[in-house]
């Protein structure tokens, strides 16, 4: 079960915290206050304290969080409990590159499977990670569960193969192809605009 | 010479106005209306007159848009009239996807050559860019009055490339390592997180 969306920004430092509260395990405390966390990361404590209260009810005054739930609540926002299982089609340079990263199970999303039409990109596939012929995904989608299809085929296909995974049931799509795509109302989208991202950058350079 | 900044929405449509408007230069028109200009690209028109209004003083009542002279300026606010040129630093598979992709030089943006530390990924370098040792960063910089540094590698080094790219004389910094950089005031910094928008996108569905 998801519970409510949170802003990007403190999404974003939730696997900080995470990581700080799994370390102080070790030294026995089952409470800790904000100011612990504040300085453990060098964030502001007033930030710290809102970033929590969004995630979590552990908080009480004068004695801090409790560490064992602040964990689980957490967890729970980042998606730790059930895993979303994504795949990725086209693999190309950057469909490999988001392949083989790891950091996305940081915040609860697996990449289980690439998908190509393209025989020599299936024998590319050297990472940990199966690179699947593009027909079987419809029946790996419904027998893995995937919520989350992740597009990096060039513009002229995107649109067929986002058919294809609402077909199969997907829930969200992550496009990076650089054209805008149709989906049915229920589906989530987010375009992934790289050269747009640098176009911005670019055009404040000098002024 | 750079122009004013514009909302990021209607600098992504720049380049399908500029190739609509060479596509007519066959037709032998010398002005177009934003109601023509809106057909052709499936635009709502208002959002066509506001795009080009930003960017363009070549509108005219009753008489539509002098084509040359629109071109012209879309030209200039993507940056056509001097590329801007930038290097990347990490040359892993993201690294070398960015160094192979093309559709940055659409927003006049042209990467011209990768840098790495590592030997192996030198000889990997097959593309059509150079990939060169990090130790010649900075006379490369200076030499071809790069503006622009990609970072694309790990957390662990990404300040001591920022540093170094700094150094060389760039004026902003495109960062892909998963981590916060510190750069010098007058420093143009965007930080690009790609597993924190899957996060995003994660935190949403089931909601």
């Amino acid at each position: 079960m998801k519970v409510n969306s949170i802003p990007k920004a403190t999404l974003g430092r939730l696997p900080q915290y995470l990581q700080y509260l799994k370390k102080i395990q070790f030294e026995n405390v089952s409470t800790v206050s904000a100011a612990a966390i504040a300085r453990g990361l060098s964030l502001g404590e007033v930030q710290v304290r809102k970033d929590l209260a969004m995630v979590s009810g552990a908080g009480k005054p004068k004695v801090g969080y409790e560490r064992e739930t602040l964990i689980g609540d957490i967890e729970r926002h980042l998606g730790y409990e059930r895993f979303t299982s994504a795949v990725l089609v086209g693999a190309g340079k950057l469909g490999r590159a988001l392949l083989d990263y790891d950091g996305f199970e940081d915040f609860g999303v697996k990449i289980v499977a690439g998908f190509d039409s393209n025989e020599q990109a299936l024998q590319l596939g050297k990472g940990t990670k199966a690179i699947l012929p593009i027909k079987d995904i419809e029946a790996y989608c419904e027998q893995h569960d995937v919520k989350l299809g992740i597009i990096t085929v060039g513009q002229g296909s995107a649109q067929d193969v986002c058919d294809k995974l609402v077909e199969s049931g997907i829930e969200a799509i992550w496009n990076f192809a650089p054209c805008s795509l149709k989906v049915p109302s229920g589906i989530l989208l987010k375009q992934e605009n790289l050269a747009l991202s640098l176009a911005h950058l670019n055009n404040q350079i000098g002024k």
